[in-house]
């Protein structure tokens, strides 16, 4: 089997001028035989058509193609931007004949402007006469808008045996850009795997990596996570509560989180990847709270671009974040360096440590709260002038 | 009587040392007599030695003087922090022949380090000496840390034919600086105050301006604002539901505003100053979520500093606010223009009369939510480079 690819599934991408420049921006997933299908979708209240249409189809439970494009978000787009989506689900259905509740839209790009549907019209009927097994790396450079890579990864299992593959594709550079409808993510499975424990396992492993990630704190519009599982492996069922859903989850945690940190990797402007650990809080959910408070303080993220050990800003995030904190108890190491203790500074010695540990691409901040058993983590990127830059000009 | 003064307060400034640059960092302010006292402190948990100190005894109610230093926040500092904040207050009280129990401190500063108790030991003692009915501006200049203008506001009003007044000191760069501690308020007045009026117009004054402004969401360590009133003015009391009531809370009003709006104009690098209005919101909760999810946004900051007429990520973010969105009924005006009625853009002529107002330095967005009377606003700048810069190298 070649590199990218995973039984049953098939991708074509093409240039339909949609985005200005040109490039690639839109492409079609096609599984042979329906697959089953779990979908997490963003929780901004403003949706954008294609995540309205598309919501229920992946709650039936079966979904056949996935049409996705970039360049153009679909969002803000009222009552014709909904028929525009549904009339890309018409298109895709018809070019391959299948039935519409079958098919799955995605949109990334800019807000508030029409689909060009002319585009759609002429491009998606010549869709399936492209589809490769071999096509996923087009594909993922088909839904990019301002990723500086594309993002995709692999993850082999087997059941019993019988081996399966997990491949992800993901878009997005960062949680930046709402009006870059931010974050798709397609995860393709052929192995089989019972309904109910496909969905669980999928929200697990997103909450521990897509939703664990923050550039800048914003929540787009037209995020979405799918999850297709085709059974084409001819693995056992595979069900909760086994050796073989441990496994199975193991997996899809690895795939999704290798996309999760790409895309803060990919984020706009940034030069680190810092994964925010916080431990001894009172509750996994406080923990989750100081973590999020922490790797979303434009303090701290200023601070690691200049390469600051500047803990007052960390404790004080963890102050404010709605956790319990008792200031006394609290710890905090820059990877194995500790730079407080009891809630105090442990000396200009341990900083100058600490520095050369900022220093790095990647590291971690672990905040240990030493309160109870709870803990989270979350992944961050700096805050530079690059991301001032890009934000500032990016539709002018 | 003198621009910047009230009857009976008196201010004295000096440099002591607590800063390297050797300017101003320690001030004193003194009521003639016991002032009554209301206060509001930082919600952070991990608070200041000296606001531990301070809040019971602004809860006493009565407070006679406040010493207050730059250069250091007194902050993470344990056990010894809060005995280093009670001798301060000691040396305060034994210079002033007063009970230490009317004595505030505060400090603002850096993070992490121990007050220079020598300082305090030399020069506190000399403070009163120095006291003057006209040292306020001296006083506000000595509170300020990376501010970079003084702060000063004072207004004007009657109580059946007798004139009182107010003046409000405050010092702050933005919610931006937990390490620099970021603001503090003195609010003094010679009006006679009803104790329990006092208290809740405090707390009113402040939820409509220091609690409506961000530069970055940050909160600090060492928050702090106390309004003092001697009564010598001679005033008849004033209580609670009265008309003279309703005045004093509107001059209090006045003179908090005109301070937060200073803060938020002195914010680190910014070079606007805009109002985030939310109208129409099912209630006054859920406006100020969008409100405040709008003005924290760094993708709408940045959009401003960029002059871009950005909507898409201005309902995005109202979006994923947690208020009840429904983005067919959002109208958003930059100003008097309108770029989005009924959740949909207004077209390229209008989005263009927008970005001319962008352009000034003072600006309004109103976001009409559509769903009911609820409202609130907050204020906020833009996210700029400099705003890095000054961040990234603070205490390099």
């Amino acid at each position: 089997m070649k590199k990218h690819s995973v039984r049953g599934f098939k991708f074509a991408a093409r240039g339909a001028g949609i985005k200005k420049s040109g490039r690639m921006d839109l492409g079609l997933i096609y599984s042979e035989i329906p697959a089953r299908c779990a979908a997490v979708f963003t929780t901004n209240k403003v949706a954008a058509a294609p995540v309205v249409l598309s919501r229920p189809r992946a709650a039936s439970g079966s979904i056949q193609a996935v049409l996705v494009n970039s360049g153009n978000a679909n969002a803000c787009t009222g009552e014709q931007g909904l028929l525009d989506a549904k009339r890309c689900g018409e298109l895709t259905a018809c070019a391959l004949g299948i039935g519409e509740e079958l098919v799955i839209v995605a949109s990334t790009g800019v807000i508030g402007h029409r689909l060009p549907m002319d585009r759609f019209e002429r491009h998606v009927p010549q869709l399936p006469a492209q589809l490769s097994a071999d096509g996923s790396d087009q594909l993922s450079e088909a839904i990019m808008t301002t990723d500086a890579f594309s993002k995709v990864s692999l993850a082999e299992g087997d059941c019993q045996g019988k081996p399966y593959r997990i491949l992800g594709l993901a878009k997005g550079a960062g949680m930046i850009h709402p009006d870059m409808a931010t974050m798709l993510a397609f995860v393709m499975t052929d192995a089989k795997v019972e309904a109910g424990f496909l969905d669980a396992a999928l929200r697990r492993a997103v909450a521990q990596s897509f939703n664990a990630i923050t550039v800048d704190g914003d929540t787009s519009t037209n995020d979405m996570v799918l999850l297709l599982a085709n059974g084409m492996a001819e693995t056992a069922e595979i069900v909760a509560a086994t050796p073989e859903a441990e496994a199975f989850q193991a997996r899809l945690d690895e795939v999704l989180l290798d996309l999760a940190k790409m895309i803060v990797r990919d984020g706009e402007g940034a030069t680190k990847l810092v994964r925010i650990q916080v431990e001894g809080a009172e509750s996994d959910e406080d923990a989750r709270l100081a973590a999020r408070a922490i790797a979303t303080s434009s303090l701290v993220k200023t601070a690691f671009f200049g390469q600051d050990a500047n803990w007052g800003r960390i404790i004080a995030a963890a102050g404010y974040s709605g956790a319990q904190v008792d200031p006394a108890l609290v710890d905090i190491c820059f990877d194995r360096v500790p730079v407080v203790q009891a809630g105090l500074g442990t000396g200009r010695e341990l900083e100058e440590r600490a520095t050369e540990v900022l220093k790095q691409p990647e590291f971690s901040v672990i905040v240990d709260l030493g309160l109870g058993q709870g803990r989270a983590h979350y992944y961050t990127s700096d805050l530079t002038y690059d991301y001032v830059k890009i934000n500032a000009d990016y539709r002018s």
